[in-house]
């Protein structure tokens, strides 16, 4: 996960590749966005951003969203929890059940 | 929810009051930040979004994050899917696990 | 969803076939294992209860738990909202953060 | 956690405390019950429980349900991978949407 631009508002964005998928040649490094609170006002903000997949041979839509916190140890260290939901993009809605995991 | 701006390149914005809240006096109308997949290439579009919730009384930070699909039935009429995840900051990493509903 | 045996102390057992599974050959209609808190001490009990689905074609295990409660309106009408969690069995760890939707 | 009694069939009783609860007064050990896949048939089985949480000074019902799998390294180490949901008895349908986490 790389964050190339960080605004003032506390947006952000940046690009993605997942630890499994550095030997899955079907994810390509993917755009993220998204926003945290002001670091100037709380010490642990939270954060969220989407993932919109870029995916080398397939056409279905799939985006990741996380929502997590970043933790300041004692020590000055920064630790990130988040939690995600993943999509792809279903035909109908009787498949929708299935989409998300 | 509201959708006041709707840019070319699928990004939204507006402003969201949950059905819910409306008999509590605690959350107040809320502004949210998202994009869903170019109308022009699918039909069904998935969408994210992130609702930074303003509340009355509270110092606590809580975000929702959605990810769901607008699916068109045959009619016309527009149905939107979605899961979500609410985060409160939480104190510490200990506390974590109870963070996200 | 079809319960058949209710014990006294709140399990039960049954059979459940999802609505989408009915036009879809490769679901069997498959055992439910689960428990509810006792009616006589609570009006609106929760439960959970797990299932094992029998699939026509896959060796793959798939298990489905349950979490919800029973709401019983004025009316005396019941309702059940529930989440819920689906787990495929993964080959490795590597793969297990898709097992789950 | 603790499994005391492993059926034939795959079920399982005992207790859990989980780690963070050991310096909290309020959560007491509490029972399990569950089932896991045969472990002749797979040698990485399945496994579901439902623990129903003993609270020292609370009457509001609280259950999770875990699901998960036990991966087998390739020293024999067992490893569990698991998620879970966590409902708390709401008082209504309206307040149902805040009830899981």
């Amino acid at each position: 996960m790389v964050v190339s631009v960080l605004g003032k508002d506390g947006s952000f964005s940046g690009s993605y590749l997942p630890g499994p998928a550095t030997s899955d040649s079907e994810i390509l490094t993917s755009p993220l966005e998204g926003s945290q609170q002001d670091t100037r006002l709380v010490p642990q903000p939270t954060f969220s951003f989407t993932v919109h997949w870029q995916l080398r041979d397939s056409e279905t839509a799939r985006t990741t969203v996380f929502l997590g916190q970043c933790y300041v140890g004692t020590n000055g260290e920064e630790t990130l929890h988040a939690l995600w939901l993943l999509r792809e993009a279903a035909e109908s809605p009787n498949e929708d059940w299935k989409a998300t995991r």
